[in-house]
């Protein structure tokens, strides 16, 4: 893409509003822009950075068995007062009166539509197991919506329903979709802890949250030195049993292993896995025959994951004072190349001609070389490909790793071997 | 992908409130369900179709240099009370008020959200020209609302927005798009007609429908003949100097061409381009700097397709009396693998591992011959592989074509190099 035909409106200067480097750096590396409190239009670089985590989160959940569909938007009250949420969700859901004075809403989760999808077509065991995911807008009217898409109130979200008919079942599902996670959030390069939440009424030791590894995290998490290792094998029952809570669950006087084993970090959830047995299929009679020829509700669970605010939380996690450091599987190009001055031109022309076109964001603008290198740093690419005068006779650029700083001079041809490879 | 391991709930009868055959196939074949009235969630196999449709939307608009953003579904009022939409809209907009009593809304359609993207940003001429596009959900409450996807309330469309210097600039850029839907309609194996279309207020003749051709289609379009050999060249200007119009615009009386030249046909609309010049711009002061350094309102043109209404309007053109026929372009699966019988096991297994699994659909139930036959024709893939009896001993399958009836025998390591080539 060059980029004299692309829109990347970039800020200089750190918007005022913004506390934490995620916002600030999405507002200033052209990422998003704010239309109203905690809501946002996705600029065309940051729709590419959601759209790569969307794609990684959707081939892992496809290759676990978990079915895509798509549920709506607004959805009717009618399925909330049979589960009995609709009065219960308070202010943070966004009701809505249409036309015919009907009470719908803005669908803040899919748990009411997700039984209702399936409770009058599967009826026996032998439709089961089945999980089914989508990845969709939710609202919710948070009172003070801040730190931009970290905690927006128009929101993309990857969410799954898994639906069994016993609990050893449920128990399968729950424990593929740890290991879906721990994968998921691998690819994006991250490091993922899995810590035990509070199940609410529900009891049982069947809830976990997610949480990324960065040090401007909002929480704080206290886990086993083990769980580093254990997260290589993705062994999801010693992943399970070993110590790993988040400050809300920690307490030093009870915590069951040493200071020496115990490991302190910040994170950032962005992900949180329910079992929560008939809660919904109960009261919304979504039942099946078992193989014994009974009539049991089905056991279901719940598995969502925080789509836009993993931009903001790989943003924590990744960065330096210069801008963003994507990580390649979810950066929005591979490669920015940077034309310094006219007298490059052809060469740099050669270079993008010859690499894929959506791998490279060529800035073949007029400009400062000031401007171009620091707009470059901001927005993050991994690598960058610097024509500048060396070009000309010596047929040479710089190839720069935007995470290490690393420079390294190459010959234009080994540049594009380099990178058309791989 | 295997059938025992997916969700397809088929029916079996006509659901009794489905008027249109799109609406009856589109519940039969289990693409959508309802949740409300104008809404429904996405099964899987309707959600494949959808995606394809976007996908190819989405090629053709990148192509034509168009960039992809993504605005948000809810919107602050205010941008409406700026363009002096808000009052006037009336009973389909979805209105909504926020914890903090802000008037929002869902919105219908985004000129005022991509207005207000551009106008702190677009400063010069030398910005534009531009052309921003989206695939987003929309909202209108229809009073009655009906057809299944073909007029939901919730619905899925894809919508651009051009910006340019001047009224040159704007009808470049208003042809590049008709060109573009012309594209798109034609890779979903569509004919489509450009009718000029009533301007209102605005004046001008910058204003077209895109209706595809369907026998069961709710419009009628009177076009001249040339039409479709013009639709082959894709020249622009001349598409439009013919004479194209739909029923609302048809006048025997001051027809100006003889009835031997003027074609007849049936029609669904499912695009709609508009210039409408400085209508948002001005309002809204969105404006640059021109060539000559006088600042001038920015020349707007927007362009939308029914992305969800297109999975309808594609079922209306291409079903017989057993079901749908998709396109290949767009198909859920390229192809339906039927076993008939356990027996045949082991072939079967060994075709499916052979093809690409997102490619093939594969009938592994038990179940009766009849149930798979109408089942496969009602889903309407292009192609059937039918492994019965014969494939044990001669290792012949029949290889159907869904759209002709017409059925081939092949040898098994035939069929597979057939399919795997394409």
């Amino acid at each position: 893409m060059r980029l004299s035909k692309y829109y990347l409106p970039t800020l200089k200067e750190k918007p005022a509003h913004a506390k934490i480097i995620s916002h600030q750096y999405s507002l200033r590396a052209g990422l998003i822009k704010q239309i109203a409190s905690g809501i946002y239009s996705w600029l065309p670089l940051g729709l590419l950075v959601l759209k790569n985590i969307e794609d990684i989160i959707r081939d892992e959940m496809d290759k676990s068995g978990a079915i895509e569909v798509l549920m709506p938007c607004v959805q009717p009250a009618n399925l909330w007062r049979e589960s009995g949420r609709y009065d219960d969700y308070g202010k943070e859901m966004l009701r809505i009166k249409d036309r015919h004075e009907e009470d719908m809403l803005f669908g803040p989760t899919h748990e009411e539509v997700a039984t209702d999808l399936i409770r009058d077509v599967v009826k026996s065991y032998k439709d089961l197991p089945l999980c089914l995911y989508q990845i969709q807008w939710k609202f919710r009217d948070e009172v003070r919506p801040r730190y931009g898409v970290m905690r927006g109130r128009e929101f993309l979200m990857k969410d799954a329903y898994s639906f069994d008919v016993d609990y050893e079942g449920a128990l399968n599902s729950y424990n593929l979709m740890y290991k879906t996670y721990i994968k998921i959030f691998k690819r994006m390069g991250l490091t993922p802890i899995g810590v035990r939440a509070d199940t609410g009424p529900i009891g049982g030791n069947l809830s976990h949250e997610f949480h990324i590894l960065a040090n401007t995290g909002e929480s704080t998490l206290y886990y086993d030195n083990k769980f580093s290792e254990l997260l290589e094998s993705e062994d999801v029952e010693s992943l399970k049993s070993i110590y790993a809570v988040a400050d809300d669950m920690h307490d030093p006087e009870t915590c069951p292993i040493s200071q020496e084993q115990l490991n302190v970090s910040k994170g950032i959830e962005i992900g949180h896995i329910f079992y929560f047995g008939d809660k919904y299929s109960k009261p919304m009679k979504a039942s099946v025959t078992s193989q014994d020829g009974k009539n049991v509700n089905i056991h279901m669970g719940s598995y969502g994951i925080g789509v836009s605010r993993l931009v903001g939380a790989i943003i924590e996690a990744f960065h330096d004072d210069k801008g963003i450091i994507w990580p390649e599987s979810v950066a929005p190009f591979r490669i920015g190349l940077i034309n310094l001055q006219t007298k490059v031109t052809e060469a740099a022309d050669k270079i993008y001609k010859a690499l894929k076109s959506d791998e490279v964001l060529y800035d073949d603008t007029e400009g400062s070389v000031g401007v171009k290198f620091s707009r470059m740093d901001l927005i993050g690419l991994p690598w960058q490909i610097i024509v500048g005068k060396k070009a000309i006779d010596e047929k040479i650029v710089e190839v720069k790793n935007r995470a290490t700083g690393e420079v390294k001079e190459m010959q234009i041809e080994e540049a594009i071997n380099h990178f058309s490879t791989k």
